[in-house]
Parts: structure tokens; sequence; C-alpha cells
């Protein structure tokens, strides 16, 4: 039988509790975003991030710097955050400009604030599993789900594909600290569908629209699909600029579907789930010392 | 035809770099190892570094702390070790009394002096693959062994046995950033057996004497074996207390040499280029500016 892995219920769940934990606070906790620049696709994250938080309760402080702003600049903005006693998150809204040192302004967010855990104590605590730190929103997602649908992490054979910082590596260590065996693949893994087929859950974070095939799957198996791409609607990946567009994931919904046991749907699965993570981050920062 | 992937050989000619290097510096460089206690095979190390980095013109400053330390002091110590400019490399010699909060006092050095790779700012540079961090010793000296011998590592299949952080993690990125497709399996890991038997590169790193026979394995697999147990020399396990002991690997090294295509010995394996690794770290860390 096959079951759908619906993101949005996880999502409302998970927003009704931050609504309930959010309410009896004196302040409202804020979550400051910085971005550099006008980067179209950011634009709608944060709305996104926006919205919710103004569901929750929560605040946005939204930060914007202009495309061509010094890298000392967006460091003394950021130092400016890190003494805002109102302010309990910091996020850096990817992408920067190329010309700023991206690590050195990551590595300036307060690591008691740092929600998007992308700072080198947050990659510390995750890897040394000490569960007091900042899981990345998008690894966070990907487990919340499953955990929500009663998967079983432990002990199961688990292959991600993608090794990006944002998502393949840190659901990888996310992974390994409940137990299970992960084996991580990327673009130059041999024998990719072999070794995919042979999971037990399978998660595909490679940002190739409809990359995974009916060949990459086999019967029963639990996959879930961090992909979102946008694509021509009428199916021409050629035709970059048409107005008409739509959301598909890395995997190709239909015909995996069809194979497996468990799939989660691009839109509607861990894309909304991580914006639910992100906040339930800025909840546990309200009261982070680490 | 099997290879033995002797470690001494490999050992031998960084000791022949390294000297070359260090000879015409103008200072000898200093690595500060702190102890805490007096841990009998704490000792044996300290003791090993020590004689290498005689051999390669370097120094070893052996600071002993008593057992009963507070952890102000450690770090204190630490600190001074920090400031002084002599010394290029500072390792904490592990296991240290549980007492200490172990992470606070790792935190403390210096991430230009961190030879072992254990700060977060080390962790963080192994993750984002940027070359210039530190690659804890044992990783380091697995990798130097495989490179040596010629084995190709882009593309294969690698599974490690073992997630410890010092070892297994660290490994599990090296393998990563060397464009390998990681299997990371440990105590909870099901079908282990098979897992590993499917591996092209397979590393143990349990810490339990000969825990690998050959069923584990597969033919022309190449097996790197990092444990170093010490087991009384009649074989009889349960026996603890008798003076007459041998080192024994994680791997049964008889059995298993009949399957595989390569194999590394213990001793004389990983064990020799570990000492050899952490030394290109301190030369590495003399002119670190991270």
């Amino acid at each position: 039988m096959f079951k759908l892995l619906d993101g949005k219920v996880v999502r409302d769940e998970i927003k009704g509790n931050l609504r309930t934990v959010i309410l009896p606070m004196k302040e409202k906790p804020v979550l400051a975003i910085v971005q550099v620049g006008d980067n179209a696709e950011s634009n709608t994250y944060i709305e996104q991030k926006k919205k919710f938080a103004e569901q929750i309760g929560a605040e946005v402080r939204h930060v914007r710097l202009p495309d061509a702003v010094v890298e000392d600049a967006v460091i003394a903005q950021i130092n400016e955050l890190n003494a805002d006693r109102a302010v309990k998150g910091i996020l850096l809204q990817l992408p920067i400009p190329a010309g700023l040192n991206k690590e050195a302004v990551i590595e300036t967010i307060d690591p008691n604030k740092d929600v998007d855990g992308l700072t080198s104590t947050s990659v510390k605590k995750l890897w040394s599993n000490t569960k007091d730190g900042f899981v990345p929103a998008t690894a966070k997602a990907v487990i919340s789900l499953l955990d929500y649908y009663g998967i079983i992490l432990e002990g199961k054979h688990v292959v991600i594909i993608g090794r990006s910082e944002l998502v393949g590596k840190p659901l990888f260590l996310s992974f390994i600290n409940r137990n299970a065996t992960v084996t991580l693949c990327h673009s130059k893994t041999n024998n990719l569908k072999e070794t995919s087929q042979k999971a037990d859950i399978l998660v595909v974070a490679v940002g190739d629209p409809e990359f995974v095939t009916k060949d990459f799957v086999s019967q029963g198996q639990v996959v879930v699909d961090v992909g979102i791409n946008s694509v021509p609607a009428n199916g021409n990946k050629l035709q970059e600029e048409v107005a008409d567009r739509r959301l598909v994931g890395d995997v190709k919904f239909d015909e995996v579907k069809t194979v497996v046991g468990a799939l989660s749907p691009v839109p509607g699965g861990v894309g909304p789930l991580t914006v639910a993570s992100l906040f339930e981050n800025l909840v546990q920062a309200v009261n982070s010392r680490v």
C-alpha cells in the first residue's frame, strides 16, 4: 500500500505547537533575516517565513543590504543583531554575492542565535550529537517528516543522494545520530541506481528536476524528495524564459510512486516543513546558551 | 595477488620529507602535549611522539597536569600555550578525567595550533572541504596509506565500520572530499557482514580485537585496519592481567588476507603513520592562519 508523506499535515501540527509555546512569551521572538541584494527566489522564501511567523506570533525583521555592500558592513550589521536582546535568531539568506567571504560572515553569527545551523559551533554539535545545537532546517524537516509517519530509523539503511553543506551533509549526521546506517552518494558515485535501489530509506537532494526515475527505486522503499525545481509548465526544460512554470522535485513522482512504499510530494512535502523547522529552531534559541 | 599495506614504509618516506622541511627552519617547531593524569597507554603514545619529533628535528613539550586538576587550570595552561610563539601545535592527550568538560577544554585551543583537528573550526573546515584545516591524524594516515599504494578513491565505494569522532567521522568526510561514495556503519547496523562485503575499500575502526573475519570481506577488496588492541599473547581474551601481551587489530589478519586484495597489518599499518601525520599537521601549523 502506497503512503503519501504529506508535509503540510506535519507543518500544521508543528505550527500549532509553536503557537502554543510562543503565546505566553512576554516578548515576541524576533528572527532577523539578513539579505544581501534582491534575488527573486530569496524574496519568495523570505515572504514565506514572514507569513509563517505571523501565524505563530513570532516576528521577522528583514534587513536588506545593497548588492554592492562591503563585507565589513555585513559583519557590522550581524554584530548589531548579535547585541540586540530582542533578536533571538539570525539567518543569513543565501546566496550572498560572490565577492563576500561567506564563511567569515557566517562565523560572525552568535552561535546562540544561529537558527540556520551553519556556524562551526552548530556543525560541531551535530557532529558530536550533543543535541543542544541547531540542526539546519531542511535536515530537521526530513527527520520530522519520517518521525511523524512512524518510520523507524534505527538500524535502517539510508541512502542520501547529494552532499551539499546545507542538506546532504547535515542529513548524513542527523541519520547517523539516530542510529541509521548511512550511504552518502553524489555526482561521482558509480552504480548510483544500484546503490539507491538497496536503500530502506532514500533521500534525494540533488537539485535536478525528476532526476530519480523508477530505475533508482525498489518496492517498499521510503523515498523523501528534497528538491524544489521550477520548470516550464509545458515540460520543455530548454525553454527557460516562459512565464508559466510549475514546481517539481528531484523525483519523477508519478512513475516512482507506482514502485515504492512511501513518497513525499513536491510541492507539499519537505518544503512547507522546512519553514516550520526553522521556527522550531527560533524557539530553541530563546533559551539557548551553547 | 595479495598486497600488504605496510605503513612503516610510508612513515619513513614522510619522516624524510618532514626532516627536509624542518631542517632549514630558524626555530625548532614545538608541539605541546597536555596530559592530565598518568594513563599508561597515554604515556606510551607520548613517548612515541617524542621519539619521532627527535628524529625529524622537532620538539615535544610535555605538560603533565595532576589528575585532580580543575578545569580552569587546564584552560589557563592551554591559553598560555596559545600565547607562546614558539609553540606551533597543541595536543590534548585523550582521554582526560571525566570531571573535566572535554569540549570546553578542546575549544580553548587556538585553531591555528589545533594539530589534532578537534576544534569546531577544524571540523567545519573538513566539513566544507576548504583544505586549509587540520585533519585528525588517524584519518589523515589512512588516506596517506591508500594514496601511497596508488589506490584510487574517486568513485569507489568505501565502507567504514565505526563512527567515533576521532576516527570514523573524520574518515567519512575525508573520503567524501576525495569523491568516494561512503557508507558509515556502527554497532546498530543491520546486515553488517553483507554491507562490508560490498565495499571496494573497507576501513575498520571499532576497537574490538579481530572483529572482522573472512565473512566480512570479499575478493579483491582493499582493507585498512585502524584497530590497535592489546590482548594476552596466549589468545585467552578473558585473562586480562597477564604480562605477556601482543597487539592485534580489528581484523583477523591471517584469515582475511587469504581473501582480500590488500590489507594493512597491525602492528605496522596505520599506527606508525598516525604519528607521522600528526607531525605533518605540526609543519602545516607553522604557517597556519585559519
